[in-house]
């Protein structure tokens, strides 16, 4: 392997235990979001250092609220922390795929990178029904689907069958 | 006229004055906003009833959050009414076309009917830069573009010439 070669892999295996790292911890925000009875996802955002700035996790049933998502909630909280509404260099990570509202909100923060889980079929809008990020909105996340995509299939497969 | 043509035609004419009735509403917390330095754009929902259950205003700065819009603060105050996340039956009239983040919190929260005032042109998803009610996402909510739309945009206009 070369030297350049070397420091690509080396870097892409950062970027991948990095990924794992944030998604443990939406992972365990979804977690507690299945404690109380709610669909089970969670988020977190980071900011350039690598801090988590931002968790959220799913209440819509707690707070009646049906924009009461993990991801909204974890950049509200990372737009507090910054005090401002832009959290360009920042990144988001959610156990399953953002539904069109919050892709939306990733564009609205203008959030550099977007890590998620699970794939969701019937709203997943970075590449399921569509892909918010693809369009004309003149903000373009990195993106990386399917981290830790079984552990986060499994808790709602899990949570699903319980309350059936 | 025929009399079906009549009804029709009356029909018509009520549908046009609610809207515009909603609109006015939405207008004056677009003015609300822009008293205080935001960008004006307002929100009511309203339910079957025709009562306004949820009021919005943006206040994206006040706040310093990316998804301190208007309809989620609208919607936010409606599902709380209603106590619960589910608005079907109920409508929204907003004076500027929503951006993918309130038109997929649309989405989410069921809700019936979509009322907008002006195009906008960088980020609507009513159809300026995609229409996210014709993608699959199994909701497709009643859509009346264009209302007041030219009263909508003046304000606009008038807020960014008075900080140009």
């Amino acid at each position: 392997m070369s030297k350049i070669e070397s420091i690509r892999t080396l870097r892409v295996v950062r970027l991948v235990l990095d990924c794992e790292k944030y998604m443990r911890e939406a992972l365990e925000l979804a977690r507690e979001a299945a404690a109380q009875g709610e669909v089970p996802v969670g988020c977190v955002v980071f900011d350039e250092s690598g801090a988590v700035i931002g968790r959220g996790r799913n209440r819509r049933e707690e707070l009646a609220d049906a924009g009461a998502h993990a991801e909204l909630e974890a950049i509200r909280e990372a737009c507090s922390v910054r005090g401002s509404w832009n959290l360009s260099g920042c990144g988001l990570a959610v156990t399953l795929e953002p539904c069109p509202m919050c892709a939306g909100a990733v564009i609205n923060a203008r959030l550099s990178t977007v890590i998620y889980g699970a794939k969701e079929p019937r709203s997943g809008s970075v590449g399921s029904v569509i892909n918010l990020f693809e369009e004309n909105y003149g903000h373009r996340p990195a993106v990386y689907g399917g981290v830790l995509s079984e552990d986060c299939a499994r808790l709602l497969a899990e949570f699903f069958r319980g309350i059936r």
